[in-house]
């Protein structure tokens, strides 16, 4: 920090920051990093110090920091008009063209997009649909909603209850009634006997089933997953999952939500998530990089099946009584235009596959045999390693060693930024789409450094 | 709209419009209307319409279109840094900047601010903390929140629960548990008999503490409060009013939060609605007047009081699990803090206080005589016009008749943008803080004559 700089103390005693030990940070204890500047994959903190961020901000800043395209699309917005509501048949030119762009990008099945703010609004908006829908068709009884333990949906009381992670639940009275959970589709952390990838599925398959015979499939609306668990642990499914899976809904009749908000617009190095592993969605949330975070802009894809029923319950009943004041804002419209253009432009959705790919296979060469790491996984440009006390078993390490927090200090020191998952010892990695090879070597070379300065060289 | 225009044909087909009529949006019959410019009060459509929008988008855009002055702040800021994010003690400089400045201006009780994107989900933030608030205090019980009737709060699943308008409520299966409505201070609106102002605030605090004696002081956690009713009809509290509630709170340790959205950063003629009324609120929501919606940005302000059981939790259970991606997002800081700073440079505040007044009092002049106009009101830049079938008896008009749309509609097409308020025959207004007189005479002007157009010159 700057010598005498007003702006530590402004943030100590103003600031109440997102998922922080806030007594700490008052007092001090927690460093406070004031980000001033970023180019491609690195950032520069207000002392100066550069860093390669292999976590994109939070898996969100997909085109690479510092898009002076983007940049300039927002600056044009902001002087020519910054802003007007959708609400009643309004818009404005880049949210109407962004809506096009969105719907291009999308599975053929899909029919419309309400733009909000940020995942978790998006997802709101999805239960509420799924809600309305549920009552247009006389099913009144058919609400509940089942997510997976591990599953990340957002931070509100709703969406914080699909998220399956118990620190985003516990003094919060959550999840709410409604909300079920099922198990996680963590093929590494299982715990019920030897079982292959495939097996693994078919029981996940199986519980899922069980749980909405147990409830009656009369009152099950729909099933929330992301394509690859996310801040869960960045856990794609294991084989034959989503198979085994989408049957199941079918049988029941119940909806399939992707949440596309870390995988949509070209994270596993397919546009959608959804292609990469053949869902098929009734709903689609997206955010992140729907702007690559350039503007803050979600969205809540609805299939032709879901709009069907929207536009027979309007008929019904007059306009929908929903909306944000800044749904489709026309600096996050203008963003996402500029930002899905750039990268069809530079063809970032196949370097996020191709060198996404490098990267993981780089990773596990680095650090596939070391003996406490149990797992290196990755799908397009996302990345993880496990960390076990024994590679044979995975048993856990002891938590009071905080050894993740430790490796990923350690990375921090040597310029990389790499990610602390929450409940387990993974280290998470999710960079730009426009990381370069070099850059993929770096991480690798300073996470392999981190884990032996930590456990060993193994 | 411009012949051959593939922007509208991509609306229809692609865009999920907020609180419109779907299936008559899609084919065609309601109308499209792209937003391109605006200039102080005015905004210009694609066709090159240009119209006074009494309204101020959503009541919003504070400080007038067309700021150069905020749009440079997000280009600049676009330029140089377009995201990262504010978890961890994370930060940039604007958006530490802006938070110093929020505190600045917020009463002097209040602690800390929250940083998130919109009205709704600051009231979520707030929901939240205040739960977290009575589990680390040992009070699990202590939950219940009660609302008003036509209080607006948002539209997610609870907080268009907190909203007391059966439209945001219809079919989405709200109010959710856990929320309950107590008397609108809706003068105008009574029908218990003759009473004076003073005695229908004292009969709202009586039927508030009815409620909460009902249900156990012990399970309700806060009360939730426009300074002024918005959305519900801009209703300015009856005389006494918050004098009267505000020791029934106390009484039984209920917290206050004061939903500033509309009210906060001077739509009033002070800074905060709660300076103007004397309110001692524990929490504190704003958003549109932060930002004049040049960027989505909102807040939840914490009064020392909260945040020191906030500090006593995180102490007791290490980091908070709360945060949104977008919380405190650069672009929304920067355009925060030059929003705020154009309003002090041009005495914005001040200027919706003297004009406002002077707006309402001509509307009061040019139609408080008309046999149909049951009220006009205002509080610094709020307006509303009320209209009834019978002024001596407050008699409604034939829903049927849909008057007030008619009203607005013909307001339109003579370029002033009023709005019919929901659940009621009123036309509100709220204007940018930068109105001159005669711009006010204008839109009284016209809606006089709009309202002879419609009900006959009286
Ligand atoms: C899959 C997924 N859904 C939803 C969200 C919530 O998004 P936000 O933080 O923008 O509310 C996130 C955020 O990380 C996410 O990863
Ligand atoms: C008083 C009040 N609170 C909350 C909200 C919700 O804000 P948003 O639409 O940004 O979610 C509004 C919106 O009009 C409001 O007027």
């Amino acid at each position: 920090m700057l010598k005498n700089d007003p702006l530590e103390q402004w943030d100590r005693d103003s600031f109440l920051h997102s998922s922080t030990h806030l007594a700490e940070f008052a007092r001090g204890n927690v460093p406070q990093r004031l980000i001033s500047g970023g180019e491609g994959c690195h950032i520069t903190d207000r002392n100066g110090t550069r860093l390669l961020d292999g976590f994109a901000g939070l898996y969100c800043v997909n085109a690479g920091y510092g898009r002076q395209e983007i940049a300039e699309a927002i600056a044009k917005q902001a002087r020519e008009l910054s802003y007007y509501h959708s609400y009643v048949g309004h818009g404005t030119e880049a949210s109407v063209t962004l809506a096009k762009m969105v719907m291009d990008r999308a599975p053929d099945h899909m029919s419309k997009v309400f733009f909000g703010l940020g995942g978790s609004d998006a997802n709101e908006t999805n239960i509420k649909l799924i809600w309305y829908m549920n009552n247009i068709l006389g099913r009144p009884e058919k609400k509940k909603i089942i997510s997976r333990w591990r599953g990340y949906h957002g931070s509100g009381l709703m969406t914080g209850s699909l998220t399956g992670l118990h620190l985003f639940h516990k003094k919060f009275d959550l999840p709410l009634a409604q909300i079920l959970h099922t198990e996680a589709p963590y093929y590494y952390g299982r715990d019920k006997g030897e079982m292959t990838e495939q097996e693994f599925s078919a029981w996940c398959a199986a519980e899922l089933e069980a749980m909405i015979e147990r409830e009656g499939p009369e009152t099950i609306a729909a099933f929330w997953a992301e394509p690859v668990l996310g801040t869960g642990g960045i856990v794609p499914p294991p084989e034959g999952y989503w198979e085994a899976i989408q049957p199941v809904l079918e049988r029941h009749d119940i909806l399939l939500v992707a949440d596309e908000v870390v995988t949509g617009f070209g994270r596993l190095g397919t546009m959608m998530g959804s292609d990469h592993y053949g869902l098929r969605p009734d709903l689609i949330t997206i955010a992140k990089g729907l702007t690559s975070a350039y503007a803050p802009l979600s969205g809540s894809i609805v299939s032709d099946k879901v709009w069907k029923v929207l536009e027979a319950g309007t008929d019904e009943l007059g306009p929908i009584g929903h909306g944000w004041t800044y749904s489709a804002h026309p600096i996050g419209a203008a963003a996402g235009v500029a930002n899905l253009q750039l990268i069809d432009d530079l063809n970032l959705v196949q370097n996020a596959g191709e060198v996404g790919n490098y990267f993981s296979g780089r990773m596990r060469e680095a650090l596939g045999d070391h003996p406490n790491v149990g797992d290196v996984r990755g799908e397009g440009m996302l990345c993880a390693v496990e960390l076990t006390a024994d590679k044979a078993t995975r048993a856990a390490l002891d938590p009071n060693d905080k050894t993740t927090v430790k490796t990923v200090a350690h990375l921090l020191e040597n310029g990389v930024i790499g990610r602390a998952m929450p409940q387990a010892e993974i280290i998470g990695f999710a960079p730009p789409f426009c990381l370069t090879r070099d850059e993929a070597d770096e991480i690798v070379e300073k996470t392999a450094k981190a884990v032996h300065a930590v456990l060993g060289a193994g």
